[in-house]
């Protein structure tokens, strides 16, 4: 993966996926005490930066019959609308206790859901099967050269749109799951604005990356569930990830999930956007943890805005006006 | 006003305003029945496309002390950030039983709020004294060419985003108060993408403009208060705006409140865009009222989202998953 892939797979995706604006609210701006951008990325087709790598992986495809992905979130909806736009079939293994509507919208997408019984059947083994029987092709959620290039376009344009607003210097805070979205930006923000430096922002135990890369190497999470942030609750860093952030990141910022909580209050009334949980940690990180960002401007990448109801009238409720 | 006014303001907004994305979802267009695309002004500085025009207007002052405006909603943070952006003093007109969070942000975006008793004094009176006194300028709300040109800098963007979505044909929606940004858009599409044809949206019950392209001439609305849609209840078409509207554009389409509020709620969901109910009726119009509308594909402007709590959590109650 380097920055060549990214700027092919934004050749790929453009007029396609959505160049996601740039907003910032001086309301913001003052509990910060710095100038915030958030990187509007829920307004991304689907509801999340995933369609980007979804597209830029499915329109790579050389010859299959179609794809396969496991998901229960993001990831499905994004394989599912760009292999549909593709003409290709899409098989999505689903847990089949997801919620009834991502089940939904997966299949409204087009896709084929297949769900499985978490406690006793082994979702890899049922889609190694299919993959071989239908000649589908794996679309992994970060650990895929094509799926980070796709997810670093959000970095090629972070660029443009932070120069034009005079910000060549700063931190740039990144939702942090597996570190696709994160490797991907960081790369090319890299060649592109090489004063731009990319800080993984992760809930409160669920801070592998922050501990990786203060380690050095892959640590785990003690846990799989127990935050709002079901989005950016990966293990471990990936292997194709971590080795990227590991050289271009700074540190990691952890974030409690109440300020999640408050951040997408915030969203709402003062940028008009919607935003889940784990969407909007890294703005809770800009607004609630400036004493470990620097500079006189910080951007944060708002990754998506698939939530469900309750969990957004609860942010509403206990934070809003 | 002409194109080259509006070109003109484009210039002036360039990195000041935000470009607003043109948004699209795969379950907009199955409710349609076509293909549904939304220009969403929600997402604009201040919350609403009125900051386009007041930035407009500010930006060609050529010597004045200050601004003034009479507004208790959108138009009056539009003037206030971009007064105070030019470091110039703003004086915001309001009727003291104004929303108190609108007197507050009108405030907390550096405006002076003089509060007026709407039953015994005149808003006029208290501003031409204000305005001779301290030589401020006034900025009308629609009547006023730069504020026009301003807003119709959303057109040229709109002629540009359609484009590269392959539309050069079709309706294009706006939700329709005094009509400035419906005006505006429809000069900008005039000359930049002639197949497209602007329909004013508006309320039930506040059809003014509707009514006026219908008959030819002014026509009033009979009530002044009575629909949620607040930021779009003016009593008729503006001087300058009508003869505009009366050139360009196709029949106006009159929206029930309810539908506003589903509007509101799909556009959570479906788009992650917060929307008040005034910035939502072209939306409404797109998904409900189809069958008064020509193409394969419609584009909505949805012009505002500064919503307040109770309203936007009945929107997601009533109408939500």
């Amino acid at each position: 993966m380097n920055i060549d892939m990214i700027r092919a797979a934004a050749g790929r995706i453009q007029g396609h996926a959505n160049r996601t604006p740039l907003l910032s609210s001086p309301f913001l701006d003052d509990i910060a005490g710095r100038r915030v951008f958030v990187k509007a990325e829920a307004l991304q087709k689907t509801g999340s930066f995933k369609f980007r790598g979804a597209w830029s992986a499915v329109s790579a495809l050389k010859n299959a019959g179609g794809v396969i992905a496991f998901s229960s979130g993001n990831h499905a909806q994004g394989v599912a609308l760009a292999a549909k736009a593709h003409g290709l079939p899409a098989v999505i293994i689903m847990p089949s206790d997801a919620p009834a509507m991502k089940i939904e919208n997966t299949r409204a997408l087009g896709a084929e859901v297949v769900l499985y019984d978490r406690a006793n059947e082994s979702r890899e083994t049922i889609g190694e099967a299919l993959a071989a029987e239908r000649d589908l092709h794996l679309i992994r959620p970060f650990d895929d050269s094509h799926v980070i290039a796709g997810q670093g376009t959000t970095g090629l344009e972070i660029a443009q749109q932070a120069a034009e607003q005079g910000v060549t210097e700063g931190d740039v805070l990144v939702c942090c799951g597996g570190g696709g979205l994160t490797a991907g930006i960081a790369t090319a923000l890299e060649a592109d604005a090489p004063g731009l430096r990319v800080r993984p922002v992760e809930p409160d135990g669920f801070d592998d990356v922050t501990r990786s890369l203060a380690s050095g190497g892959w640590e785990n999470n003690n846990q799989a569930t127990g935050s709002i942030c079901d989005a950016i609750l990966t293990p471990s860093p990936g292997q194709l990830t971590f080795p990227i952030m590991q050289r271009l990141c700074g540190p990691g910022i952890v974030v409690p999930d109440e300020d999640c909580l408050r951040a997408m209050a915030l969203a709402w009334s003062r940028l008009k956007v919607v935003l889940e949980p784990g969407g909007a940690i890294s703005l809770a990180a800009a607004l609630f943890h400036g004493d470990q960002i620097e500079g006189e401007a910080v951007i944060a990448v708002a990754s998506g805005g698939n939530v469900d109801q309750p969990m957004f009238e609860k942010a509403l409720t206990e934070y809003g006006q």
